[in-house]
């Protein structure tokens, strides 16, 4: 599988041997191995990136890479793991040029440095199609305390962390459709936050990373669970850019996706210590999520329906 | 990341989810959680392969299934390891047919089965080129006795599994330049026979799969332990099918690649018991292969000088 490109093997030593973390055996082995933390499970999650679906080729690499490693780190920080590692895929054309590759593992390397994770394995091989990149992330957790979309109960908080929507009003900026003078809104759509190391093992009794919207995926945990959530708009944290912007963006920060932020069900009294931000209240009911307006009001909210299941 | 394909919720779970197995959570949470085998290492690979490099886009899609799963197996099957199962990212052209997904996990089913492994989880994306794909796999092995690359010492023996050469025949034969008339060299060039299950662990004291040819992944070995290797070529073993295609086909045999057998150190006398060929001996010297012809003299390979580094 690895005789595809024919500078190939440079091409590892120079860029990603590097990033090489224990059990990586130095990337020249056909294999990884390393001992796993004593009584702890695992946990592992994967996503695939690829150019003109979920990057735009001349964005810069360094943001891709680091883009690629947190929405992984971010599905681990749902889980409340803490990250061990990552393998990867890079599938690029042939004529991809040497800094594009420098750029890329520079992104890595400095949120390897932020996060505690290292390189433990990959594959790099030509395409005649855009860059597809896919990384496989490996972290751990006390025994059954991984947070699932299922679990929460009736009387159970629903809570975010950070703030919310700034991610798709980031994305309205880069289409050129909302000013942001500060560059935050758009810096928070290019390069996520992921949550890690908050406490919620064994506290949240569901909970998941919101990168479909806020509405749809608290859908998710209401199917999951078999619960009706109900949130109050007024109540969902918004940074100082977003509330700028006025109420007619309210809609788009609810639905737009690309948070990154943690949506957890937090049992009541629980939530000491966790800075999170409480928008609502899971009940019995039919899954589904109501979201009452400033006046009180269910809102109706556009997008096919996200808020009917 | 996941709202990229419509129907991608549906195409999940119509092909996708019957392969899910312990830890997977169905395939319906963001990440999958499994407790390790208890005093086991963890062994870690990935390979990716691309419609138009790996694959051609009209190949039987539970072949390419096979393929995708068989070469990371055969990874683990080098390491001595025991599989555990897999995580897999596809990305697809959006006018992909439900049948190609239907075929695909087919064959993953079928060799789910054959090895004992399922799906842990993965990612499912459009893309503007070709179908992407990307395998991490997933074993275990006893604390210290992985098998790595380093490690040959000088007087061990040099084997391989099965036959040599059958699967560069067999891209011969796809290629019209070879007759297959039982069409065993074609079978044995699309659908590896990775090796798992193979009691190496702990005796052989290197090895790994031939996938580059046998002369170049010998020199990989003789690299990383610092020996130089000397093999006969009449000791080679050669299926019946190669042995017909006569004596010109020999070269090729011996450098052709896409065996995915296993080649291995082991020292003298620790082989009883394994299903293994001897075909040479490691030597105190500079890292390099020596193969000797029929006549006894080295033999001249060509493609670039792979026995020379």
């Amino acid at each position: 599988m690895s005789a595809d490109l024919p500078a190939e093997f440079a091409l590892i030593a120079r860029h990603f041997r590097p990033l090489a973390g224990p059990g990586a055996l130095n990337l020249q082995d056909d294999a990884a191995v390393l001992a796993p933390p004593p009584g702890r499970e695992l946990v592992l999650t994967c996503d695939a990136m690829v150019a003109g679906v979920h990057f735009l080729p001349d964005d810069p690499p360094d943001l891709i890479g680091r883009k690629l490693l947190r929405v992984n780190l971010s599905d681990l920080a749902a889980k409340g793991a803490t990250p061990i590692g990552y393998l990867m895929t890079v599938s690029a054309p042939r004529d991809t040029p040497d800094t594009w590759y420098a750029g890329f593992a520079a992104g890595l390397q400095q949120d390897q440095r932020q996060y505690g994770v290292t390189l433990l394995g990959g594959d790099t091989t030509s395409t005649p199609g855009p860059i597809s990149l896919s990384l496989t992330i490996l972290g751990h957790v006390a025994p059954g305390q991984a947070v699932h979309r299922m679990g929460a109960q009736p009387g159970d908080g629903i809570f975010v962390t950070g703030t919310i929507g700034d991610g798709a009003l980031g994305l309205a900026v880069a289409q050129g459709r909302l000013s942001d003078p500060t560059g935050f809104l758009l810096s928070r759509y290019r390069l996520p936050q992921p949550r890690i190391g908050l406490a919620i093992a064994g506290i949240a009794s569901a909970g998941m990373d919101i990168s479909d919207g806020l509405v749809q995926d608290l859908g998710h945990i209401c199917r999951a669970s078999g619960l009706l959530a109900e949130i109050e708009a007024a109540r969902v944290p918004l940074s100082e850019p977003a509330r700028v912007a006025g109420p007619d963006w309210l809609p788009t920060c609810l639905t737009g996706g690309d948070d990154y932020e943690l949506l957890l069900a937090i049992p009541p009294g629980r939530e000491d210590g966790i800075p999170v931000t409480r928008i609502g209240t899971f009940q019995s009911g039919p899954a589904d999520v109501i979201v009452r307006g400033p006046d009180g009001k269910p809102m109706t909210l556009a997008r096919g329906g996200w808020s009917h299941f």
